[in-house]
């Protein structure tokens, strides 16, 4: 099976190819250049480099959101343009799932946090569930669906829980310092080389939900974004 | 702080830059071609999709062995070239180290293994251990220092521990089965987007090795072979 996998949604931009369960090439930027000026040069750089034929793809696996209200919507349309010129079902992958996949197969609750702005995270809260069978594998389990709240709410909730918290995303930095004064639970931080979004672990991930049926048509796709946009919220103040 | 690292030691080659401990860039490709062909250019596509300024780089890490003795070489040389040019130290990270810390913070021990052809891998034993302090983090423990030996060896080995263990590594695909045999303990395999060297990893660790005063000038760096060469033991056998 081969999968293109591409995240635009926080301050990454990253594309993967995965064939086979082998990640064949991936390329990550995070750099103050907009993801309009980065994603599909990266892809089209990664395709040459592995002679890519764009045909034999099975999928199309994007970061569906949330994130950046702009980043969302290049990923999203880069994606649809693809699956409508190639004919391949898109995998829509909640952000905060592909983020969590970073840390795979860990022991302790695994909470992404991104920042959203105006106070806000984009979190959620996971953690792996070792399968049956042998050799040993995991399976994510969701304990919080990714949501848009407060740092400090986010904080109670993984304090409840009573386990050691790994925190990772672009969040970290803006909050790491609010977090040491809000966890009462054991905490630490992903390192630097798992701590932000990577297409190929959307591409991991896809490859289970393709296998559950859970692609769907270029048409059909769109980001979640959890949040109304600011114009929206504008629009609505003044109705 | 500033780090550049390269990893060509296997099937992979790999590039990312490291700036303030946040993977500014990475790029990791494992095709068919040599990685003379790929190194290089692709840490000069990195460098001008983030406009690094060269000079500002504090230091350049390298997987330093053991892997593919031509890999080995392409690598070394780039580096001693760009530490020559940019009055920069070298960071040596031992290969098998690097592709540990893909799994940075696990409670499992773990065995990475790349496959050393004549019926050995080139492998160790590793954990993580919790150091004080909060947050939370995690120092890389060998427990079995990087060695060639077959996989009955390695596999019996680990299974004295009586802990589950991960094995990640090119040698994975050629010994997942034999493995299935021999181990004891629950054991398993790191997935896709965390099996295979990735440059970040050795630049997260090359900055810990870089803090303790383990960095080395460009004139003395030299591969960390293991073994002896085809050539080397012909010459042997003859004399």
């Amino acid at each position: 099976m081969k999968i293109i996998a591409l995240d635009s949604s926080g301050l990454v931009a990253s594309a993967a190819i995965i064939a086979d369960r082998t990640v064949i090439g991936e390329y990550n930027i995070q750099y103050r250049k907009t993801h309009s000026q980065t994603l599909l040069p990266m892809l089209d750089e990664l395709k040459k480099m592995v002679e890519l034929d764009l045909d034999s793809v099975d999928a199309i696996a994007i970061a569906s959101g949330p994130g950046s209200f702009t980043g969302l919507r290049i990923g999203s349309a880069s994606v649809k343009g693809l699956c409508f010129a190639l004919k391949k079902p898109v995998i829509e992958i909640p952000t905060l799932e592909g983020l969590a996949c970073n840390l795979y197969g860990t022991d302790k609750l695994v909470c992404p946090i991104m920042d959203a702005r105006r106070n806000q995270v984009y979190t959620g809260i996971y953690e792996f569930v070792k399968r049956e069978g042998m050799p040993v594998s995991y399976g994510l389990n969701c304990l919080l669906p990714q949501c848009a709240v407060p740092i400090e709410e986010i904080a109670g909730t993984c304090n409840k829980y009573g386990r050691e918290v790994i925190f990772l995303g672009d969040g970290v930095p803006v909050f790491a310092q609010r977090l040491g004064e809000l966890m009462e639970v054991p905490y630490g931080f992903a390192p630097a080389h798992m701590n932000r979004q990577r297409a190929a672990a959307f591409g991991f991930l896809a490859e289970e939900y393709y296998n559950q049926g859970r692609a769907v048509s270029g048409a059909d796709h769109a980001p979640v974004y959890l949040r109304l946009s600011q114009a929206e919220r504008e629009k609505r103040k003044k109705a």
